[in-house]
């Protein structure tokens, strides 16, 4: 499996996206609104992201900033067989918090990892 | 800027390490005893890494443990100019944890710059 993006819980995705455009020289790549949230993704220069997750709405980002406050909420590592990747997960008995893959941010098919069973690091999968 | 790896602060870095190593199907790359913690090392398939730190002793670590738990403690990006890429940051107004690089895990080069200025997101520079 390969680096993907990490995702980051922040409040102000805008001001964020701004500072990291500067930081690590490089523009937005793609934003939209998602599941309720602002969701702005910038790219390194080996095409892994930064995820930037802003809630607009009620959901789990928005409880996870209340609780946590801003800042690195999980990882994501490409796979070209997310199925495959469940079942290995499974067999692993790692528990899942998405038992079949699922339609995520930018188009992708994404399933999370449940953070009990990763000594809590929330691992997501993602299939291009 | 690449992703170079995501720190992941662990109680047990050996369960934890083969857990990923299943996971990831991938060995440990490396793992040492460095500045009073067991840092080990695996590598994903594009060359980034899984970093696990375990405390031996009271440290940044051990206190992020107590404080938090266990999870994603901090991202890592690579450059090739890591006295560049501080300037940079403190031309951008971005606090620094350390003023000038200095010797991390592995025999690498870094450098962190100050959560309070990234919302909440450690960011690690390094330079192999």
């Amino acid at each position: 499996m390969r680096f993907d993006h990490v995702g980051i819980a922040t409040r102000d995705a805008a001001t964020l996206a701004d500072l990291f455009a500067d930081l690590l020289d490089t523009p937005v790549a793609h934003e939209e609104t998602f599941d309720g949230m602002r969701v702005v993704f910038l790219e390194l220069d080996d095409g892994g992201y930064f995820e930037l997750l802003e809630p607009e709405s009620d959901g789990t980002i928005a409880d996870y900033l209340d609780r946590e406050g801003p800042g690195i909420h999980h990882v994501a590592l490409a796979t070209d067989d997310l199925p495959g990747a469940l079942d290995r997960a499974r067999e692993l008995g790692v528990d899942l918090v998405d038992e079949e893959p699922r339609p995520g941010a930018w188009g992708h098919e994404v399933a999370f990892l449940h953070p009990r069973s990763t000594a809590g690091v929330l691992v997501e999968l993602v299939e291009q």
